[in-house]
């Protein structure tokens, strides 16, 4: 066991990397240099035990999940991550646990340029709360109420799987090795897609992350920009294991992972026709499968047509912590 | 039972006062517009039932304490608070108990011109998870690491009184009914000292605050400032029911509370000789008592002398969640 300081002091006070840290760890509150002529972008995001994961999961990919939630709020804005800022309360400090949660953490900050610059620790039920702090250049945000009507509506990766391997984590389904190996790799150690959401600015009209499942979150955007939209099933990606399941007796349960399984995190974006061969260009560039699935249309909410082009009459309803 | 959208929108999507807030809750992240030639300040704070409060505690005033812990984080930098997140785990989404937290935490984020600007909600064993962003000019913010041999030591208001309510309501001692209330306040609802903080710039040379008591958060600032500091005991502030305490047969539990009592949040402080006149002054202007408790001499820790001017052998500890 280490105490409170100790903890912060092994675990979590690397010095900042980043000279617009002007102060890190270590003070009342962290100090920081913003970018003239951006905007702060700022999001919070609280993981529970037993709720966003498994107590007994891998502290390494915890500590990565942790920190990929909310760098998924910032590529959904177009931001670029600069700061983040990572509270918990934890049963006990156990140091071998900290320090793969650490690693898992610091892995992914590295990777996005993200400096840990202050946080809190307790004594508590296994909570982790990370705010990360951002910057984006002054009207190059995207919002979600930017949608147009005859905007397309594209996805990037494929969809489903992390809700796929839920279900098969908790006996509601079966997938072979592989397959489940693949579908827990995204459930455990998502991919923010920050590059994507930069490359986006002056392109999307709209946009947001796919974290509570597609139908759920699409209606933001539909409700955010006043607009109706129409999605295609059958062009709505997925993996081979989730469309094995969507074409078998597991359907209904496919369907929900695809249409309302959350933590993909891959974005969703509106951009008019005209974008397409841009949208085409950046999918190349960064190498991340960018796929058009339906269109923006006039009010009147979001219908789901199946591969018949059949409205699907009772879409899956998006996970409520509250319901 | 409202579900956690319903939540979201009914308590806590308040639209936000000032024009710095381009966009408030309700998209993937907020977006804020600093303010030239100034640095953003950072902090975060986690509470959690049964460690840090009650969990029958008034709602309201818990409202208020998880706010005002971090506008203590902003006071003792010399920064002006303006956003806040807010992330909170509950066991169930009670709409009269939500209703009197944001009350109590809207009704504090007004008193000093803070907008609630985003958060998240999920469903969890009790923890509110506070995230609040300042700003301070560019040269100005106070750390722990400025102190200078010769520099008095001050703190602000008085010193003990939360520690004292909890000792009292845990049983470990008895307060008659005023002193009880007097005391309860300040640990139910502490007053952040923004005014002081904002004052200080420019006068004190370090500054923290008083959340996990004196001796240890002074240590804080003796050992970021390679210093010493001599505390004289007499001249420490405190309350005639902790006065009362300190003189009979509860001197122990008195000290504890008065030198290593958390929650206080005061503000403890140090600056020249030269500035104590504009130190009386800001006192007068602002209404918060500033006492002069000691001075920092040559690097040797921290010594505290007892009425006879004897150091004290065994200084009571800080507050250690994991000790």
């Amino acid at each position: 066991m280490v105490n409170e300081f100790e903890l912060i002091e092994r675990f979590f006070s690397r010095p900042a990397r980043s000279p617009t840290v002007v102060l890190g760890v270590g003070d009342d509150a962290a100090l920081l240099l913003p970018t003239p002529g951006h905007l702060l972008v700022a999001s919070v995001d609280m993981l529970v035990a037993e709720r966003h994961f498994f107590t007994d999961v891998d502290p390494e990919a915890l500590g990565h999940k942790a920190l990929a939630v909310n760098l998924s709020d910032m590529a959904a804005m177009g931001a670029t991550p600069r700061w983040a800022l990572l509270a918990g309360a934890l049963p006990a400090s156990d140091p071998v646990w900290l320090a793969a949660f650490a690693r898992g953490f610091y892995a992914l900050a590295d990777a996005h340029g993200v400096d840990l610059v202050g946080g809190d620790t307790t004594r508590g039920p296994l909570n982790l709360c990370v705010t990360l702090l951002g910057e984006v250049p002054a009207g190059q945000a995207i919002t979600r109420a930017g949608a147009k009507v005859g905007d397309d509506i594209y996805v990037s990766g494929q969809l489903g799987d992390a809700a796929l391997a839920l279900a098969a984590l908790t006996g509601r389904t079966a997938l072979a090795g592989a397959a489940l190996a693949a579908c827990r790799t995204r459930l455990e150690r998502p991919t923010p897609r920050i590059a994507l959401g930069e490359r986006l600015r002056g392109v999307a009209t709209a946009m947001l992350d796919v974290s509570d499942g597609l139908t759920g979150d699409l209606g933001h955007i539909v409700d955010a920009s006043n607009v109706g939209a129409a999605v295609d099933l059958a062009s709505v990606p997925r993996s081979p294991a989730l469309a094995a399941k969507l074409a078998g007796a597991e359907r209904a349960l496919a369907l929900q992972c695809l249409l309302a399984g959350g933590d993909d995190y891959e974005l969703c974006f509106t951009a008019p026709p005209a974008a397409s061969a841009r949208i085409v260009a950046i999918a190349a560039a960064i190498g991340v499968p960018l796929t058009r699935i339906g269109a923006i249309g006039a009010a009147g909410g979001l219908v789901v047509r199946d591969e018949r082009g059949s409205p699907i009459a009772a879409l899956p309803h998006a996970f409520d912590h509250f319901a």
